[in-house]
This record gives structure tokens, sequence and C-alpha cells, in this order.
């Protein structure tokens, strides 16, 4: 792209902040009532930790000039590389190119290139650009423009005495491109060795368990701090350290003490992991599921390349769906009831056949907040995996939270998939 | 719960703060370590929302004795409320405990009840507690502690001249509970009137293009500010003023000059309108999902009650399931290709009848990041809507990126669905 290059180097070095603390400002009343979950201090911070660098803090403020000038004056003011995100759009609400503009003593000035690229971008799509979208093509005096290929606000980017303000505009598919193609290449001067981090990912047992196993022995190792961090189905066991030989002994050692719970040590998400190794095993894939409503052939399929292994699933959440789409027998749903580790084996062995697949998972539950009585409670899941030689239930108690049910209900789902598929566990004709 | 009457009286006022400022401090390595995604800023501040409060900051900073204290620090000398939140865990990185008893000068004590409640949560479950779980029976002397219905480390409260900072558990299903229970009330005198903020959601129109169409009108009618928040799919148009009968008008106006792109005005998502629409009308909804893979269906089996309209759904990845499941013509594939209206129309058609459904929706398309060629580039997608006066389908051209283009897409389908489940719409039979 012609003006990317006229613009910014990405290969500009800055030289003077070797090891520096980086903040990160996000703008956007949205993000402060409860409208918006803000996905940049996670994007920004994976991004940033594969550079070693690690986000200090992050802070949030509303749209509004004083707020945003407020937190830029203090976190200027602690030195590094400050990250300010939001609030560069064509809406009125829209005043962070403003209050940079202002902080840093920069007229705005208008910028025809942006401009004629603002327009084009609207052409191409056979739109006519409202005439606020025009905003977006001033640019404070002096300031490097961070050009936008995704969209029409460009980012803006000030480096002086060992100090860099990057601003980014609020879009994830907008900012995700910029930071990756022109920032990065400016931060990664004052990375850190890649291998200084390592997140070991385990299941199915909880976090003071996963402590009590393994801290003692990390100590050990020579490991001074450990990091824990519990989510829905899964605990993080987080280990840092300068030296790659001790940080792959302590991943080595969480695996032998927790053994198949650990199900990666990367960034590697558990339906990425299930994709790999059914890829690998050369194994197609099927779900059958009622509570969980589509969220394990979801999370499959949010893997690229999912198309390869996974042929397709059954979301049947009423009865007559279980009989007709996956051969459920109406006595089993009779004599046992939808959820029960009858129909859960049945669902998968239907589903494996119908598909045509070699393995397929089923869930059956309650989610709730509806639907619980006396013998079978809120939270209540069965599931079953069913493979070349037969077919295995399981039940689990869940957290009685509809999401959080589903969340880990899917977890549990695609974890008995990714026993299943683990080489040493595959017959040898299909490794 | 005993425990919680003694040492926690929901109904105590706290008088002084009227009209105080929140502000919200998220503490946890893995949220500034790409692990995890924070999602206490969007839950506290819909709460607070609710209840005319709003976070006038949320900053979030790694575990660390130093940088906890630091912001802790800072946001105690702002005044009003401070809600802080993670790190009162039994693991060797959970330090708030601490920190806080060292901040507010208060000595740490065992609490034999608390003690006895924690080993109770695991009896219970027929686990024994590790003995590090006992560090979250310790309370800074004088602190009032807030019980945990659904886990073991207790939350703090401290209220002195008009400041309050109120201390809770890191796992949003330990936080929620906790909130909503006990802190909630004690935030209640201070809050404004109930109605101070609508939230005008509106899909299939641009950000731009939303602000040039409504906020001339807006600024007439009054309202001196408006808000804006574009996300895949959707924006809000955001309508603040202490005036019942402004916000009223003002959403009055935006749905006017819209119409049916606006989809709601209140928290409620895509997906709770439509579960909603069509128990109202009475009628059954069936999905037939290529490569939005189970998403459609599962956002929504997240609405509490799906059950009672949503009979089930197919994801249907290979052609084979399309022909098997769906019925979808093989000649239609070879024809035209799996993305194609063709096929669309065929699976939403297959999926009304093989449900039994009054509705059913299809999506195909390509998600990417393979898949493209020079016909049918990534981000291109089909989707029909079969009901009982037959078949549409429609094209779109969405955002080349995954996970991106799975979310648009299902909610294209939904926002189909809820087009043909208005009352206006519907023949009068099925109203």
């Amino acid at each position: 792209m012609q003006v990317a290059k006229e613009l910014f180097d990405p290969e500009k070095s800055g030289a003077i902040l070797k090891g520096m603390r980086v903040e990160l400002i996000t703008t956007g009343s949205e993000l402060l009532l409860g409208q918006v979950l803000n996905a940049h201090p996670g994007y920004l911070s994976t991004r940033l930790a594969k550079m070693g660098l690690e986000l200090a803090r992050q802070t949030a403020v509303p749209d509004g000039r004083g707020a945003i000038r407020e937190v830029l004056g203090e976190v200027w003011g602690r030195g590094g590389v400050v990250i300010l995100t939001g609030g560069l759009g064509p809406t009125s609400d829209d005043l962070t190119r403003e209050v940079v503009a202002e902080f840093l003593g920069k007229p705005l000035e208008e910028h025809p290139e942006i401009e004629k690229k603002i327009l084009g971008y609207f052409a191409k799509r056979g739109l006519v650009a409202p005439d606020s979208v025009k905003v977006q093509s001033q640019v404070p005096k002096g300031m490097e423009v961070i050009p936008n290929d995704a969209g029409t606000a460009p980012g803006l980017l000030w480096e002086e005495k060992g100090k860099m303000l990057v601003v980014l505009p609020g879009p994830p598919r907008e900012l995700a491109p910029m930071f990756e193609k022109y920032v990065e290449p400016r931060l990664r001067a004052y990375s850190r060795p890649a291998e200084w981090m390592r997140v070991v990912r385990v299941t199915g047992i909880g976090e003071s368990a996963v402590q009590e196993r393994c801290e003692e022995e990390l100590r050990r190792l020579g490991f001074t701090a450990v990091g824990y961090c519990a989510r829905p189905g899964e605990v993080d066991v987080r280990l840092r350290g300068a030296d790659e030989k001790l940080l792959e002994a302590g991943v080595r050692r969480v695996r032998e003490i927790l053994g198949a719970a650990v199900y990666g040590d990367g960034a590697e998400t558990m339906e990425e992991v299930v994709v790999r190794l059914a890829k690998r095993a050369g194994v197609k894939l099927a779900t059958a599921e009622s509570c969980t409503g589509g969220l394990v052939a979801s999370r499959l399929t949010d893997v690229p390349g999912a198309s390869e292994v996974f042929l397709g699933g059954w979301v049947t959440y009423s009865n007559e769906a279980k009989m007709r789409d996956l051969g459920v027998a109406g006595e089993s749903l009779a004599k046992y009831g939808a959820v029960s580790g009858a129909v859960a084996g049945e669902m998968a062995a239907g589903a494996r056949v119908r598909a045509g697949a070699d393995w397929a998972v089923s869930v059956t539950g309650i989610a709730g907040p509806g639907g619980g009585n006396e013998n079978k409670s809120v939270g209540l899941v069965y599931l079953g995996i069913a493979g070349p030689k037969g077919v295995e239930t399981i039940e689990k108690k869940l957290v009685p939270e509809r999401k959080v049910f589903k969340a880990m209900a899917s977890q549990v789902a695609l974890d008995l998939l990714r026993n299943k598929l683990l080489p040493q566990l595959l017959p040898k004709s299909e490794v």
C-alpha cells in the first residue's frame, strides 16, 4: 500500500526503550456501561507476550475529553510505551484524536492522502462516504500515521526520549492487523527472549488441588513464583523464568505429575488440540448435543481447517429430534429420561453411525434455570463417546449457571475426544 | 445462612456517599498476559448501570504486592466506592487479602466461623480440604465479611468517611452472587433514578450511517451527547439524560428513523428478542448451519427457556451431511456449489420440514482463512429462511476473519428470524 510506505516505516528503530514498561489505555463509555466485553487487553497482551513484553497496567476510561486527558497524563508520566485505543471513529463521541493533539501540543492538520484513501474505501464498496468520516483524515502535526487496511480511521504514533505513544482505533478487526503489521516491528527491538513464560493448561482438576500437587516440586526445580488461573473447566499453571531449560523442565514436571489432565502447554485452546490430534490421526468427528445447544460444534469450527476432520453435528433439543435424527430409542427416553447415561450413549452411537464418523461425542444435561427436579438437579450432565470399539458414558455435576454450565460441559465433551485421540491410546492403524 | 447474617448486614446504610464515583480494580496477571478475557468490567458495570451508577474508571494490574498496593493507593485517594477483585484464592499468587490488610493498617485474624464454612464446603462435596484453603479464613481486623455462597473465599468490605472498599474473589460465578446479594443493597442508597440511560440496538446499518440519520434529530429533541458503539453485526445508540420523558422520546425517534433495523432498546440480546418473539407467536424454530458451525443454535440456547421454541438444528459441515440430513439435492451442490443461494434455500426448507418447525434459518458461507477462490471469496455467505409461505434467500459479504465472520453471520441469521416473527408481519392466526 503506497500511503503506508510513505507515512510509516515499520523498520525504523527506537533504540532507547530497551526493557520497557508497556501500559494500555482503552477508551469508550461502552466499556464502562456494561455494553461490551473489552477484548483489547487479552489480544494485545497475548501479542506482547510473544515478544517477551508484558502489560504493566491496563486502564479503561469513558469517552470524554477530561477522562482521556487525565489518564493519558498519568500514564505518559510513568514512561515507556503507551498504547491508547478507541475514539478515532467518525461519530461525535470520538474524541481521542483531538485530545492527543492537544496533549502533545500539536495542531490537527488535514491529510489529503488519507482522505483520498477513506473515500476510496467507501467507493470500493459502492457506498458514498458520509461527510462525518472525513474527520478521520486529520493528523496531529508531526505524528506518524499507522495505515488502517481494514477500515477508515488511521492510527497515530509518537516517539520521544524513550517514550512511545501508539494510538489505535477501537474495532478489533481494524486494530489487530495494524498492530501486527506496523506496531510490532517497532516494538521488537525492545523485546526479551521469546522463551520466558510457559502456560500449562489443565482440565478436570481444581485450582487448589493443582497447586497442592505441583507447587513444591516446581519450587524444588527453582521456580520462585508460580501463577494459577481457574476458568470454567480449566486451570492454567503459569511458569515464568529467563532460563529456557528451567521452563522446559517445569512443563515436563507438571505433565508428569498431572498426566492426561494436562491438555496443552502453549497458546493452543482445547478445540485446537482436538482438531490437531484428529488431523494427525486421520479420523473424522461428529457431535450430538442437547444442553450445550451447538456450542461443542461451534468451538470445533472456530478452528481454521476444522472442516478436514469435523463432518457435522446435531443439536437435538427435543425428544423427537433425538429419536428421529440420532435413533435414540423411545423406551430409553421413557425409562431413563432425556438426561441419562443411556440416552447420552445412544446419542453418541447414533451420531457416529449416521455421520460416518470415527468418533462422536454427545452431551445431554440440565442447563437451567428450569428443568431440574428432586432426582436430577440443574447442572447434571451425561456425556457419551462413541468410537470404533464401542460407547462409553460419564456423569458430571457442573455449575448450575446456564452459560458457565454450557462452557464447562462443552469443555468436558472436547476433553473426551482429546483423550480418545491421544496417540498412545489409538490403535496403531489409526495413528 | 447463619454466618452471613451475623457478619454482614446488607440493609446497613452508608449515608455519606450520595452521587458517588465508582472505580474498579481487577487484579490477576492472567488479565495482562493474554490468558483470560476480563469479564468483570462488563458484568459489574451492567449491574451498576441498573442502579444508575457508572464506572468512572477500570484498572487491571498483575498479581504482585507492589502493583496492587500502588493502584489501591491511587484509587482510594480519589474517593468514592472502590471495587477490588481477584487474589483472594488459596494459591501462592493470591496476595490481595494481605495487601488490603497492610494498606488499611489492620492485622489479619483467623476467623473460625469462616474456616468451618470452608471445610464444610469441601466436606459437602465429599472432598478433603487442602491445607492451603485455610488462608481464606483470615480477615483484616474490623473489616466486614461478605459471605461466598458459591465458593470458599469470602469477600471483604470497609467503609469510612464517604469511602467504601469492596473486595471480591475473581471467579465470576462466585463474585456475581456475592455482588448481587450483599453489595448491591449497600450501594442502592446512593443510586440515581433507574431511568437515566437507554441503549437502542441496531443491526444491518453501519455506525456512521446511524449517526448521520439520527444525531441531528436527537440533538433537536434536547440530547446533548449521544454515544455509539459498533460490534460485529450491530451498533448501539446510547442515550443519556435525567429525564424519563426525554429518553422515551429519543428511543421512539430512533425507532421511527431506523425502522426494523432497531431490534431492541434495553439489555435484551438479539437471541433473547428472537426467543421472546417466538414464544409470543407460539411458533417453533430450527436451524441448519454450515459455516457458523452451531453458533446460531448455541446463541439461541443461551436463552433460558429456549427449549420452549427451539426444536433443534443441524450442523452440516460436509456436503454428505447436507444431502443426508437436510435433503439438499446433489445436483444443486454440483451446479451451484455448497456456498450458494440455492443450497441455502434447500437447507432451510429441509430443516423446517424435518424438524417439524414453523420457521427454519440456514447459513452457508466461507469463514476462511481457506476455502475462497476467485469467484467466491472468504466472507461470502448465503442465508435461507423457510416459513409457512415458502423460502427466501439472501447473499451477504461479511468480514473475512473467521470468528468475526461467524459472529456476524449468526447475527444476520437471527435477524432473519426476528424479522419474520415481528407481530405485524405474522399472519393473524400466528400472533
